[in-house]
């Protein structure tokens, strides 16, 4: 039995063997030693970046209640699933994050509760909270902290699910101002999703809920200000009905709504030609790649590692946050998120992509070095612009 | 520049060198096959002592409010103290802890806080926070969290001393019971040492705050319930004046003061004969070791590794967590730390003793076993007690 995941080690060596020299050793990483360099840090903060582990600390935030798609399982059932986020952290990004998953599912509560662990940590990552409230949390953390907080479920499912279908419309042939996206699941995701294709220049996006499509002036279900957004900046021509109704003469489904089987082979049947089908949510897409493949699909991902073209976060956090810490930035706007796919849908050459190789796959080097010039360099465009303004 | 003493590992290798196998091992460490475990959790929450780190998790809670002898230098200035302090529980006690140097110092946050991440830690350890508010924060979560709480400025820091005062009395001939000890520090340590030497049958106990000694009925300073409790059970003679007035003729100082150069020269003089001086305040003791000598002192001990006799936290907090996390326990009483501190001043056995060697040196690999089997029998007479009653 693998009694977890992770563990944390020492980085100084005491060394048993030698009496003196592990007395030296004590002394310099406790008392008396440590005394003066408590001293330093506390005359200017900033020191904790060179003096402690906060400059590659990240926190891994959650409550339990939108694990997965397992829904909520309370936070001692979300530690196995943070853990194995934190081993991909490591090995993916060389980064120290620590699950926190924690007793409280109130907004406020969190919200304090991630400003309390601010001075440990270089960035915090919020994971697998239940929409709206986590869209609120992040949005208020971001203004209040002075470190980055990136929600990877909202942004590093952006990232990757437009790297992916930039590839995917090269293979189809098809640009992404003239294609029609449903996105199925309002949530984290689904708000994050049509975000940053709005931000690339898509302009037909329906996104539906589990009452169907979202419109402008629905009056049913518009429960945040997050989806009244959605509503204001979706679906231009204001089609109602299920989400079989607006899937018929889709260009692409983006299925992040945590609904194992969500649509059919009909379904897919019914959208345009040459139709692109991501089935994102875990562990059960909403629909099997076979099926989906079946039915005609040209192309589709799933959000799994055991099925071709896995559209999944941990291709692009690792390196979001490696470069956040070395880059010490503290806001990425979603300009910057749409150039950091770009990048990574451009690490599959025009060689190399295929119907069932449109993303690098998690554990690809070329990742960090790009995600981190593309971010430092669009860093540099938004400095400029203030500048400028 | 060392930046940082630890850092978190992966306990799972990821191999990049095999595609097959890498995602083999992706599968069950992360999605789909950490499904299955996180729903077996969420269904028995004691199952994440199995499936995940808690087991071994210990988080090390501070607010820089009393770091070290330095006072209130915040949050960031106490990280490079708390991984010192992880550094040694890796070490020493083979257990992962990690340093939450939190941004807050109200009573009321720091526990709600704590219980917030009660599910991934098997313990608690509480640091460096200022006295009396952290005596309360303590007593409200030991009876409100499922996991044991310590706090080594109390616990850990009155088992080492009694453990050093047994041996040292040995040495100098003298039975605690008709042993005079004054204390000088009415702060966590103070509280936990005049506890300890009370369950170990010391009879007369003094101790002074900076107000002077503190006795029934004082006026002034009595500023908390411990602090009157230290009134109402110590100091028989109801004794007042300055620290100088009732060292007079004492058996043992213990400095638990935080001032450096508490004491001096003379003051030892006018101890009884045989004085025993632990001037325990780090980085800077109440007395150097060698002024404590010249005047006589026959036992002088502080809690640096750069002089001898290390009366210090680390030879306790290691083996108690240890211990702590293995038998699963949540509480320990007064009679289980003095069974403890005998257990540790026994390591040093009659061939061994010395006026410069009182206690175990920090890494002596006896003292784990010894702490676990000593808890270990201490718990089952406890449990005994409570089937008799």
């Amino acid at each position: 039995m693998l009694r977890g995941k992770i563990e944390i080690h020492n980085r100084v060596s005491i060394e048993s063997s030698n009496e003196a020299k592990e007395n030296d050793t004590l002394d310099l990483i406790y008392t008396p030693g440590v005394a003066f360099v408590a001293k330093q840090i506390s005359l200017d903060k900033k020191l904790a970046y060179d003096y402690t582990s906060k400059w590659n600390n990240v926190a891994i935030v959650c409550d339990g209640t939108r694990v997965l798609g397992l829904g909520d399982i309370g936070p001692e059932g979300a530690i196995p699933v943070m853990e194995g986020k934190s081993v991909l952290f490591k090995v993916l990004g060389d980064i120290n994050a620590f699950p926190l998953c924690i007793d409280t599912q109130d907004k406020e509560e969190i919200i304090k509760f991630v400003k309390a662990i601010q001075p440990v940590f270089g960035a915090v990552n919020i994971e697998d909270i239940e929409s709206p409230k986590v869209l609120e949390i992040v949005e208020r953390l971001q203004k209040d902290l002075s470190i980055p907080v990136f929600h990877d479920d909202q942004h590093g499912t952006a990232i990757i699910a437009l790297a992916a279908l930039l590839n995917s419309l090269r293979l189809v042939h098809k640009s992404i101002d003239s294609t029609r996206v449903v996105i199925a699941g309002a949530g984290s995701a689904g708000y994050g999703i049509f975000r940053i294709l709005r931000e690339a220049g898509c302009r037909n996006i329906i996104v539906t809920d589990s009452m169907g499509a979202i419109f402008e002036n629905r009056i049913n279900g518009i429960n945040s200000r997050y989806k009244k957004e959605i509503a204001d900046k979706t679906n231009p021509m204001k089609l109602s009905g299920s989400l079989a109704d607006v899937l018929k003469g889709a260009d692409v489904f983006i299925g992040v709504s945590g609904k194992a089987r969500l649509i059919d082979k009909e379904m897919v049947q019914s959208m345009n030609s040459s139709p692109i089908v991501f089935a994102l949510s875990n562990p059960d897409p909403e629909i099997l790649p076979s099926d989906a493949l079946e039915a005609g699909a040209s192309i589709v991902a799933t959000g799994r590692s055991d099925f071709a073209n896995q559209v999944n976060n941990a291709v692009v956090f690792p390196a979001i946050l490696r470069s956040l810490l070395d880059l010490r930035v503290k806001t990425i706007s979603e300009e910057m998120l749409v150039s950091v796919a770009s990048a990574i849908a451009g690490i599959v050459d025009t060689n190399h992509l295929k119907y069932d190789y449109i993303i690098p796959k998690v554990d690809d080097p070329r990742i960090i070095g790009i995600v981190t010039n593309t971010l430092k360099n669009a860093i540099q465009i938004h400095l400029d612009k203030k500048m400028q303004q």
